[in-house]
């Protein structure tokens, strides 16, 4: 499958994200920081960042899936917020660790726009047939 | 400090958080499914139960340490989806596990209004003086 | 399957598992503490909380699945430590949160004889047909 | 602090943990697999995994801010079991990906002789003064 032939993303739109890579074994996508994606203290939340690893990985291991019939869920997300972020761009590159049967595994990365780490993601993405769906 | 005097979060109002019960033990929030949270294949979006999570712990412990002059921040959110969400409200219980003095850890559970287990996150929030911020 | 029939676990004798339950929704086990557990600093080494997890775990979803002779199998482990344990028995408590047909997610709450909580385990147990094994 | 100060950990003893590297940033250790180590489906305990990885940074960290007279105390252990180990040496490989004041946070790759991937870990370890310890 495409990404052209995949359905809009409505929650993706409505945080502003952009894909950029979408490989089997390496997928990218990046959200520019604006106002409303900030909580309390004007950082950027936490959600977003989960989001953006959560989208990536699902969006990358469906498309690589969707040939041979399958579907893709997110089984788990685990993030941990290292350095907090204000502006700019957040930039996720995902490698994917595992590719079974049954189960990906995809280690995300986020950044700012200078370099810096802001967070770890671990992500396992549920692969199943498409007619269990 | 007061739920009041908090400054508003900016994503919580884009995804449409209800705040119900702030306690430093207990705290629970839900947000009501809109077509605007949804991923390509019509569910909610994973990112959405993390963030409500995420949003909901946070908001509570910040309350209860800043009227020590603490602030607290997220450092990890671990996230396990057990069952897509499609209508209703997402509603979430988040309970506290542990309330040290340089983390808190909370359990949340998402449940949908039929009171189906949807999610189960595990958060860790970061308890810091302020003038450290 | 009863626990009889199930072969020894090497590894658990090697730490002193003691099994108490071992029903498909509540399990629990408990070790008592031995200088052989201890990390360098003298208390009980964060992997022996994790162990006795992901054992009680495994163990009971294995003894529920095998009679309609399907095999299961730990899939992740994570483990929040919260308070060091030095003396007494590592006590632990399981209860399942989601049966799935593919997955089954646990929560485990490891205390110490006083009753304080001093871990606090997730698990995710794969099961697998017994031919795929 | 050099390794050689360290007091000896009688757990990593007791499962044969032989300390290869212990840099700040890359810390190598390996075990190998012998009966004691199994479950009852003659596999490797996922415990030995998380024990390994959790054994590796701990004293990794422990001894490099052991020099301004901190400690170093595991927080956090998130085993993914990725494929069965049943002979040859555990490999454990762990980069740090984050220093902080308050928390280190370790990826941990554990590899089969053959260099098979078979679980990822990350780990955060908590470093505080050693009075508070």
């Amino acid at each position: 499958m495409s990404a052209d032939e995949l359905p809009s993303s409505h929650f993706d739109e409505l945080i502003g994200t952009e894909w950029i890579e979408d490989g089997p074994e390496l997928a990218r996508a990046r959200i520019a920081v604006t106002d409303k994606l900030r909580q309390p203290l004007g950082l950027v939340h936490g959600g977003v960042l989960a989001t953006l690893a959560e989208s990536v990985c699902s969006r990358a291991t469906y498309l690589a899936v969707a040939e041979e019939g399958n579907v893709a869920m997110g089984q788990s997300n685990a993030t941990s917020f290292l350095r907090p972020m204000t502006e700019g761009h957040i930039n996720a590159v995902a490698r994917r660790r595992h590719g079974g049967r049954t189960t990906w595994i995809w280690d995300v990365e986020i950044s700012d726009d200078e370099g810096r780490l802001c967070a770890l993601v671990r992500t396992t993405v549920a692969v199943r047939p498409g007619h269990e769906r």
